[in-house]
């Protein structure tokens, strides 16, 4: 194969920018590597006139991307878009129905229509790639999908969104509340132009479900995600649980359990001595285990203009070099539908409450939490400030169910002030 | 594609029957992922009749591993005995010779014949993988070789030796001498029948002269690598550096310089707060950086049953998937030959000294160290036992060759007792 693989690059933000140089900078390299030229053939985004501080005159331009999607002169289609909805789709199903290989850093495209989009892609003998849609430029969906490929996949487990994980780490280190350190990233434009993609866990929620359907031969359902996002996650936590050793994270959850698939994204303790305890800022982390492997932990940049176009052109010299895999690591069609699991596997619980300064108050939450089959670990109470003291408590591994039963019994006992805290430990 | 593809499967030790479980317990799953069965036809291995706890009775058995590789009745050519030259060797030119693709676990073999065996192989259309042979369960030689196809790399570093972390982290937790907990590793079976394999740092060598060849375009040169193994690491220093806030590590360095290319397998110091600092026991860790990606961090179980039948079945689902890769990344025959850098690029480095109780000693070291060039950035002097002072010192980016002039100039003050220890300190 010496002749050219034509690239049509649809979105010229970020990362549309970022290909477009790594192609012109590298075109020697990547031919040395792919066995045959890579270059581009025609780009399309909204304004042609804009000042990108690239040189795009070698190459057509289109106004709609789905002009550009249906072009002969172009074999791969590349979707930098972004949308579930709208253009980013009609483009790819444009692209897919002419005949070309896809390659998308389009996260919520693809874990909303991505069974029906691999489908497409599969009967019409294309491929589509999607590094860049998860965890920037770690390549964990290639991890994933082929270097683990002869593992059964037991957990995946990962922080995926670096806007969260720096106003996490910011709270803690800078000692700034949650909307301290929100007003501050979005002023940064460290934030989605709708924040509740970033903090709200969507975004990552959407990660997680593509690598769900790759780790359990499942069709992706990001529907069936549990999503809970940071914005209750108070300074006080954060340093409470520093207190017993744990960093709360937003971590995504996946495994195949007897009761379902369950997929979480929720904020979690884990042990600040773990490789996810330890990671600080936007940096992404994805943890990967499997009955062979044992754990694999992949670290990188999850997001930015590097890191997202190298993610895009790994995918794009695979196709030059002629490896065509399937888009979820098995024909779509044999894509498993399961159901969800219904609650997550019993794990540890970090628990917080306001203990009322009454006699025998600690006993009465003490039996609470033993009436719900809850046995406690460790447990510190504080200084009472006025009236009420806080209360720390690691439970053994219980169900958030007895959990949940047990954080309303608490209120008949009337010594606990205000709502107890409950956040899930991984067990990482 | 949905003829079998068929295994042969030279070496039944831990890794060999490590695969032959994977491919046996999850003939199903490999099938829904490659498309294709992945079927075991014949094996090889010094012994028949040892009891290897697997049910070997399916498969053509061959005494010569050479007449294994010559079946026309396999399509891979599985090589798990190890050894560079011999049997190992004779058996993979003969299984391309036959056409057959070949996965390997065997880093000194590839490390010492890659190229030649990369030019057969290549002319013969014959694909080469070597997962396995690089940090075990990681697929890092994926991630480099295909994830990072766009990117230039600019340094490799890694941990790639779990028996050489797994002593050096045990004589800082458990305050045991090197002799000692060698000695305990052999014991237990951690340590190669050679240990100067692990603690000379020849093994991790070989893998870093493999990645090398991937990241910088060239030749596999293991004779290049500048070997230095961790038999001089003292108690002493692991103490002193974690004083100063650093971890001792058997650190690989590949980075291509001015001066050519340098490889380089030696004690570093590492920050303790660094993802590589972190790393206990025996987990490897490869951190690889590129020109887009910025850095990316693998860490994972470098050896063992489990995670390197993992390894070398990821190759094989690509080769079953189709996926036919040139052995380091380009056609063997475009790997450019170059010169390696004499001596590494600078750095900052620690310094321990034993300092005479004299007046004005520390004023004469400093004076050496002026007058070589090299400024001090931190310094700690310790309380006198009996007439020495131990001395540490961390210098700005200095040259070896620098320090060295220095520390045979220290001899002429009179002031400095013993051999001064120096151990460059790797920026990570």
């Amino acid at each position: 194969m010496t002749n050219p693989l034509r690239l049509g690059i649809a979105g010229l933000g970020t990362v549309g920018v970022g290909i477009v140089r790594i192609v012109q900078k590298h075109a020697e390299l990547l031919e040395r590597r792919a066995g045959r030229p890579v270059v581009i053939t025609a780009v399309s985004a909204r304004s042609k006139t804009k000042n990108r501080d690239v040189d795009l005159s070698n190459y057509a331009w289109e106004d709609d991307p789905v002009h550009l999607a249906r072009r002969d002169d172009i074999d791969v289609f590349i979707e930098v878009m972004g949308g579930s909805e709208g253009p980013a789709k009609d483009a790819t199903e444009a692209a897919i129905a002419a005949g070309h290989d896809v390659v998308s850093a389009n996260k919520a495209l693809l874990a909303i229509h991505g069974q029906a989009l691999a489908e497409q892609a599969e009967a019409a003998g294309c491929v589509i790639r999607f590094e860049a849609a998860v965890a920037g430029g770690i390549p964990v969906v290639k991890a994933l999908t082929e270097g683990l490929a002869g593992n059964e996949i037991t957990r995946i487990m990962g922080v995926m969104n670096g806007s969260c994980n720096y106003i996490l780490t910011r709270m803690e280190n800078d000692g700034m509340t949650y909307e301290e350190v929100f007003d501050a990233a979005n002023q940064l434009g460290y934030l989605e132009a709708d924040p509740e993609l970033d903090v709200g866990g969507i975004d990552a929620g959407h990660k997680l479900a593509l690598l769900a359907s790759i780790a359990f031969g499942t069709q992706v359902n990001f529907d069936a995600v549990v999503l809970e996002g940071i914005g209750a996650v108070t300074i006080e936590d954060i340093h409470q649980a520093a207190d017993m050793g744990y960093k709360i994270k937003l971590l995504g959850v996946a495994q195949m359990t007897g009761r379902g698939l369950e997929q979480r994204m929720t904020p979690c303790l884990v042990p600040d001595t773990s490789p996810l305890g330890q990671l600080q800022g936007g940096t992404n982390m994805v943890v990967l285990e499997g009955d062979s492997v044992e754990q694999i932990v992949l670290r990188g940049a999850g997001a930015g203009m590097g890191p997202t176009a190298s993610a895009v052109m790994g995918d794009v010299m695979d196709i030059a070099r002629g490896a065509r895999m399937t888009t979820f690591g098995q024909p779509a069609t044999t894509l498993r539908k399961v159901r969800a699991a219904t609650g997550a596997v019993p794990a540890p619980y970090y628990l917080r409450l306001q203990l009322l300064d009454k006699p025998g108050a600690l006993a009465k939450v003490a039996r609470v939490l033993g009436d719900a089959g809850i046995s406690i670990d460790r447990m510190r109470q504080y200084d009472h400030s006025e009236t009420a003291a806080p209360v720390l408590i690691v439970t053994h591994k219980t169900t958030k169910t007895a959990l949940d039963e047990a954080i309303a019994a608490f209120g008949s006992t009337s010594v606990v002030s205000g709502k107890p805290v409950a956040i899930r430990i991984e067990a990482v």
